[in-house]
């Protein structure tokens, strides 16, 4: 008689057992159930997805410039050395945007500062403080005679540059330099607004 | 008395069939929990990175200007209000693109409106409809002395301007206004291609 | 005697619970072993992600124009013929990028030829080679007279254009084209980076 009732209870083991061993979440399941809806169920992008997607980043900071007077300056070192996120991009853009209106980003040469002096003194036959005959050109005068000067050369150079980012590197041109001009007489500080976008690759 | 000793085992039996059946993790995450500290457990990405991934999104509206004459035109209110997915965006871009060559987009002084009429002055002195003593200075005239001079206009301005964005709204500088510069003397209706992209991050 | 029978049965039982509680997924997996090898696993990531997530893309090529003299040309059926990757984009944006400082990219009138050498001279009567008495303008001159002015002409037609990609196309006015502005003299053969980056949505 106990060996008969042993029988059933080992039955039952055995049913129980061979349900957990072949389907080792069903009574897992079944006790949860109630909570998966109460509780969403993870939208969660599989593994698979992120490893593709996650190396698409945004990266931005705000770069100060030192103070200075009217000229064209050669920035291209310090913004690299502000930037070595761009490192982390095997193919992306880089913007860099001025916040102001009366001076420009520019990319040109890197090597001769001459390019720079006469880039200034050609700026300024295009858009001169006074007539050919010293007569008053503009309206706008409040902060004087390079002030409206400076607003027409910013528009015709422009606030923003994109360079290209190929490898972890800038990929500009062997004599391509970025270039900050400031078209203001006095000295002036400047703020930037780099945005970085790319995809990282597999380097994330 | 077997019976008794026999019910001690079940109940031992039960109480494991419990709590694997319940938790079917139970035992093996026990077993396996030095292993743990041992080998860095999941090379999987953390939920914090994709978040950050699935919010990266594109958007684009094309925005029709109402119909101007030569000018220049201080737009950012328009733009602001056609664009309220501005505000989605924690980090990104938005650029402005005009689908014409006889206009150009720029960011220039937003307070005074003399900077407008001086801009478009400046303009018509740097490409004139003629030469010094009146005579003709272009080919391309089909349209009027002011078709050319507006082309001219339209490559040294551009036809697109590039802003960041930040926390939801347009990184620009204080005085920093998007504008729009016809120069055709005519009134003339333009098509702009707005496209924002960027990351949405956690208000997504 | 039923003692030592239950003992036997209670020593099966105990080692099936310890693999189980040990490796709670062996005999489930011993089971499904051979329709593993019916049915593929996948790892492929769900409908739903890919169709957000997966589909921004960034595509990256060099072009490299053929040598020219100075003068504007047209090249959008030669960078269209190079990036048919453009009609994978539903949504997005294609940037050129020319590697030199003394030539430039812009959008401007696709139909009429007059409209581009009109631009070249009007160029030259903006930064000309020399003064209006023939005198000398510029400190850098170490390539000749077109050098310097090349630079001023980079600098205000610009380096790079972005336009935008609408449903696989590039979202160009009617008379829009995509020029090339050498402002050397003699021949020179220059470097176009293009960077694409969008959404390739559904296409995908």
């Amino acid at each position: 008689m106990p060996q008969q009732q042993l029988s059933d209870i080992t039955t039952i083991f055995l049913i129980l057992l061979f349900m957990l061993s072949l389907f080792p979440d069903v009574f897992h399941s079944l006790w949860t159930l109630p909570l998966s809806y109460i509780f969403s169920k993870s939208s969660l992008p599989s593994p698979a997805d992120t490893t593709t997607i996650a190396t698409m980043s945004w990266f931005q900071k705000q770069i100060t410039l030192p103070a200075k007077s009217r000229g064209s300056y050669l920035i291209t070192d310090q913004i690299l050395s502000a930037l070595p996120e761009i490192q982390e991009y095997k193919v992306g853009l880089l913007n860099l945007f001025v916040q102001h209106t009366s001076c420009a980003l520019s990319l040109n040469e890197n090597w001769d500062e001459n390019v720079r002096a006469d880039m200034s003194d050609a700026l300024d036959r295009i858009a001169p403080d006074y007539g050919a005959k010293g007569e008053a050109l503009y309206r706008h005068d409040a902060e004087g005679p390079d002030d409206m000067p400076a607003h027409i050369k910013s528009a015709l150079i422009g606030a923003s540059v994109t360079i290209p980012i190929k490898d972890g590197k800038l990929a500009t041109g062997t004599w391509q330099g970025i270039w900050y001009l400031e078209f203001r007489a006095s000295k002036h500080r400047r703020n930037i607004i780099a945005t970085i976008q790319g995809d990282k690759g597999q380097k994330a």
